[in-house]
């Protein structure tokens, strides 16, 4: 499916022309222009760069997944369509959380530190399969790590805001069930965005309500988990471990207590490599644009206040 | 499925009772039995250890995976049926495998010793999805992990003898044809056992011929892996990185090179963790002891000579 001659579509790429962009724009049809010819804008940029537009852009794609700074600075509006990118991204972060669920199980960031203690390690390994892992706020990572978990013997509990079906879900619970999620899952992924009322959804109380074997994955949105709460979780072994991604603030300090357990993984917000995001993000966008050039409704839709 | 009480069949255990076993034979009506009055023997000791038998005995249970030591002791005799473990074990290898291959991508060693080194980090994480994998010795092992590389969405090249199809292999491959293999897949897996025909099938040459983002990982054994080669390569940058639960020798010098590397990851020979293999094989020898007693074919028969 490729846009005909007569419908190439007029498209911006700002701030920067990055080449794999540009090389997928006219792949799909498209012509690179200046912004104020656009009829579509791809922002690769911060919020706080963001242009003023004219009713002509009809369209504008963002690039990134988590865009409530972009909410936050007023500037998603109703004069046109908004696309993020959170669909494309979620094979990448589903299999980063995989990645660090499984890593917190296998002992590879104490093999890693600690050279051959098989006694040690021998003792803490625990397997995936056979084990229940809940995922909370199951929208496009949960559809993407759901079917992961389920090929590695994992059963799926996908916990959301409706109770409505996942795939690779075995059982559905709504987010008003939590209390009962945590007493009957083995391992938590975090996979809602950062509001109101996702914020320290890990506290106290639900660290001392999960089993003492948990690992906990967080590759979300660092607000999600009261930090505090878990290092002292942690260190009283309430539960076994955390993975995570994300922290609050980014990067946690130098000398965060965190960083001294030896059952805390760390790594930088890389589920989804800023290094790589363009050349990942260049055939979703061709493929948006067939679609825009097409009449056809466009995938990854911003609409402001849905659930996400 | 259980035996009838007529068919009680007389088990010994030794050299030891382990209390997960006795159970699991209880429950599937067996009577726990000295060697003298035994039907079958479970064997959960070394091969130095290995008592004489009577013929008395129509089957020998080893609980180990790799049996090349009870082969080469001369223990394995064609007087009655020997089992291994090799089935059962395969779903706790193919998930540490994957875990090992997963955190070399993403990156995981390095995060837990370069502290939030974003810079570093974020250019290094590759993706498992959307790259080929092969698994070399494609046995119960790799029918286990297949299936995980895909729901991943890795493509699966699986390597045997013979080249017959595996479950979760997107192409077989004969062992006979490494050398095209090399040059087509993005990372290995090694799942072979250890035959002189294995022997260093990583050496220079295979190393040479596998591109340079390219992982290995070794859940096998370690004498497939010549390791000076591995470790000049990956001073090189002949390949990316290499993940290894096995060495040659075990443990590895505590002043071995590949220790000092960034790019390996070494666990101590825990993909079947010691700790919970009676646990583990408790459920399977139940499965078999009724297997047996209904005079049905057991599972993981061990044939001297044949492929793995």
């Amino acid at each position: 499916m490729t846009a005909g001659p007569g419908a190439s579509i007029p498209v911006a790429i700002e701030p920067n022309h990055d080449e794999h962009l540009v090389a997928a724009v006219e792949r799909a049809g498209g012509k690179i222009v200046g912004l104020d010819e656009a009829r579509v804008l791809v922002w690769i940029g911060l919020p706080d760069d963001f242009p003023e537009l004219s009713d002509a852009v009809e369209w504008v794609a963002l690039k990134s997944a988590g865009i409530e700074d972009f909410f936050d600075a007023g500037i998603v509006d109703d004069r046109r369509v908004w696309t993020n990118a959170s669909g494309f991204y979620a094979e990448n972060v589903a299999e980063h959380a995989l990645a660090l669920l499984l890593a917190g199980l296998r002992q590879i960031n104490t093999a890693v530190i600690r050279h051959w203690d098989k006694e040690r390690i021998d003792t803490s390994v625990r397997s995936l399969h056979g084990s229940t892992v809940a995922i909370v706020g199951a929208g496009g990572i949960g559809a993407s790590l759901g079917p992961r978990l389920q090929a590695c013997g994992a059963r799926v509990i996908a916990v959301n805001r409706s109770g409505r079906d996942v795939p690779g879900a075995d059982e559905v619970r709504r987010s008003t069930d939590l209390d009962a999620v945590w007493a009957s899952t083995d391992h938590v992924v975090l996979a809602a965005p950062a509001t109101a009322e996702t914020r320290h959804m890990i506290d106290a109380e639900s660290l001392a309500a999960l089993p003492d074997h948990a690992w906990i994955v967080n590759i979300a949105r660092g607000p999600l988990v009261d930090e505090e709460a878990l290092y002292d979780a942690l260190v009283a072994g309430e539960i076994a471990g955390a993975a995570l991604d994300v922290t609050d603030p980014e990067p946690p300090a130098a000398d965060h207590p965190l960083w001294s357990l030896p059952n805390v993984i760390i790594t930088p917000h890389v589920a989804n490599p800023a290094s790589g995001l363009t050349r990942e993000f260049a055939p979703w966008l061709a493929k948006n644009l067939r679609r825009f050039a097409a009449g056809d409704e466009l995938i990854s839709v911003i609409t402001p206040g849905r659930e996400y």
